[in-house]
């Protein structure tokens, strides 16, 4: 190792607790991005993150304002450990400060936004996706500046609206195509394979949420008197969703696997390394059994296979009365070639098809995002793989993943810019979830991981 | 006319807007007896009848406590305009003063715990359901008292649970089998079967209900990283739904029509002359098309045919995950010989029959009561048919509701007692509904149809 290596790294040794408090610090601000009542919070917390990175020394920091939740932005310049700038690559660093909805609270051992350690675990909502990431970041390039060494160029792109799909991101990329030319893209929203597994994510899928929404009578009917003569909505919206699937678990909707990219034998060959076998995947999840399309494994249909699920439903009251009207949310999750554009035509096909005449329908687009593929043969990965290699003893792992993050796809489609995925949360770390929580020793790791990431780009 | 009897009807108009202010009164307390928040409001409503039966001169008032929400009772001896008790028939008048939930609360034009008359209209939760008939009840007594005239012994019993089932009410009756003795109840919650058509009703639904929950994943699953190994609880609820019903809307429980009795072709004549066809059920209801079981026609599938309605269906939040539960609450409305006992069993075999291993479930009975029916050949009927005559100018129609009424078969099978069946709701009243309303006129003769039987049921 080089001295500055050293140095950077003993520096993040040495401030972890600090490191830390500040993460406890960050996670105690609620920044849902999808309650309007939390947008004091998610403001507060694009606060936190400029406040932090002017701390930190960067330059241009700026909250830029937005249709809804801003962008942070910062900038480091590089300076290797001689003092010049050699034509030092530029990574722009990724991540975003708002977190999912804790609901349901009441499955939460402890509050969602008071951090809790509880062993080697920190709990709470957004400690892994995506706080505990982006202090991960910060901690490395606080490192390497005290460490006298920016291998790199550095530029901090931190949104508040991932958890609905970067509605905003798109307009701000075109606007600021310049002040965000970077070499490549490093992204912490990604996560690991296994426990004690390091984990590139080559692939993500994309994704389209829309509501469903069905409308019967003109108001709620007494149940005795109009049941038997009126098509119920929540009867007409299961039958839908009861015939979006068939009976292997495939999807029904038209054409929809006609855009689907098969998986060649090599990649199986890579994905069937990946730990998440059946036994871990009925562990992981609780469930009696699994579910899902036969013929793939639960790796690649999670990662490499599209899927429809209904994120909500919703009709009726606790009352004699048949509702005038039924509502699901419906998301799909894409995978290379199919767009969201084209699977939202395919559902309001199939719904078209088959909804019954003795009910009307509603269907409107929320938002969607493209999915993404990332060359596994470049520098930018290599130089990843030797720095999880360096961190954890073993060589890392490829993996694709079922979940969407809008900004990869965008920033490639944009701004030609790839991104390398890591990130710090295992299987069973509750994303989305109650009791969503980070393994603290990962998260060291993580910060590790990125000082040498930077240093292996250097000349 | 009796002069008693004229005086006793001149009582009534001239004292039409005090009854109608006592009304708005009793309409101002939001007794909802399925929300434990307007428990006191329960309870105030309770006492709002008992006062009012103190008023009205009656004897042994008392709120007697139950489980739940309290019964009211109260006396009032016949005394004909001789003087002489010449053994006088006994009339039990069945009421409810619990009322439904509002929702959905921004539906409702007018508050609904706030009564506004628009027109000949009066808008309030409960207006027709039951409070309006209870105090038409109560009017057409005090009409006959300060008329001179009491041609019957009267006992009052006015419940608050009846729109949760009636569970308190099997044991009141047990415990209280002498003080109820009586010939007949007089009912005055059900209905109308059209505008200005005075209508006997002499079958009622039963109803049981339950709550399904299913189960999957043991907390809620990111949708992006477990979307496709999973069975989403809320697509195995709505496979199982839509699975409760044919094409034919016939209801798919093993032996769900087994205990069901037909309607003979007198029958079917007499609920012919109902004029709720097909074109009118459309457009009471606003949907775009009518459902049901095709052989029969909608007074039919309302009145003689049970049913099976999801009232309620949740499951998810507005986050991206496949939520670990999801619910539905499940009504059947139930015919003669069906009991809820048996269908109840019938919904369990369907779930276990086609439940599938990816989730497991749990079923909890709510509530059930009987179906009933009452022959329509007894003086009690004739004495009724002949006040709406009277009160109305054309004879009474004879109808059979798709609503469950449950004192009414508790007091046929407990005690003995059948019951003569009116109400003061027509169609499009908007029961169970936001913006339920009373059509004045019809509550105004209502009090003297209610007069005229007490009257015509003398010696």
């Amino acid at each position: 190792m080089t001295s500055s290596l050293i140095r950077a790294i003993s520096h993040a040794r040495n401030e972890r607790d600090r490191f830390l408090a500040e993460l406890q610090d960050f996670l105690e601000i609620p920044s849902i991005s999808s309650d309007p009542l939390c947008d004091p919070d998610v403001a507060m917390a694009a606060a936190w993150v400029a406040d932090r990175l002017k701390t930190l020394g960067a330059t241009d920091v700026l909250v830029y304002k937005t249709g809804k939740h801003p962008i942070v932005y910062g900038e480091i310049k590089g300076a290797s450990a001689g003092g010049q700038d050699k034509g030092l690559p530029t990574v722009l660093i990724y991540g975003h400060y708002d977190v999912q909805r804790p609901d349901p609270l009441e499955e939460w051992e402890s509050e969602p936004f008071v951090p809790e350690i509880r062993g080697d675990e920190l709990f709470a909502r957004g400690a892994v996706d995506n706080k505990g990431p982006i202090v991960a970041s910060i901690a490395a390039v606080e490192s390497l500046i005290q460490a006298g060494s920016i291998p790199v160029n550095i530029k901090f792109m931190i949104e508040g609206e991932e958890e609905v799909g970067s509605p905003s991101l798109p307009g701000f990329l075109a606007k600021h195509e310049t002040m965000l030319s970077s070499d490549i893209s490093l992204n912490g929203d990604s996560g690991m394979a296994a426990v004690d597994t390091p984990t590139i994510t080559y692939a993500l899928r994309g994704s389209v949420e829309t509501k469903l929404t069905i409308k019967g009578p003109s108001v709620d009917l007494h149940s005795g008197l109009f049941g038997g003569m009126v098509h119920n909505p929540i009867h007409a919206l299961a039958e839908l969703i009861a015939g979006m699937h068939d009976e292997q678990g495939c999807v029904t909707l038209p054409d929809f696997y006609q855009d689907v990219l098969a998986i060649d034998d090599d990649e199986r060959a890579d994905l069937a390394k990946i730990p998440r076998d059946e036994a871990f995947s009925l562990a992981i999840t609780g469930v009696p059994a699994l579910w899902g399309e036969s013929a793939y494994t639960p790796v690649e249909r999670t990662g490499a296979r599209p899927t429809l699920d209904i994120l909500m439903i919703q009709g009726g009251a606790q009352k004699s009365a048949i509702p005038a009207t039924a509502q699901a949310i419906i998301s799909m999750r894409l995978v290379p070639d199919q767009s969201p554009e084209r699977a939202y035509e395919q559902l309001r096909s199939f719904v078209e098809l088959n909804a019954p005449k003795s009910v009307t329908w509603e269907m409107s687009l929320f938002e969607g995002s493209r999915p993404s593929f990332v060359d596994r043969n470049t520098p930018w990965i290599a130089a990843m793989s030797k720095a999880l290699e360096s961190s954890w003893g073993t060589r890392p792992l490829y993996d694709r993943i079922g979940g969407s993050i809008p900004a990869v796809s965008m920033l490639r489609d944009q701004l030609g810019i790839d991104s390398v995925l890591i990130g710090v949360y295992r299987p069973g770390d509750n994303l989305h979830a109650p009791n969503e929580k980070l393994h603290l020793p990962t998260w060291e790791r993580t910060i590790e991981t990125i000082i040498r990431f930077f240093n292996n780009l250097e000349g």
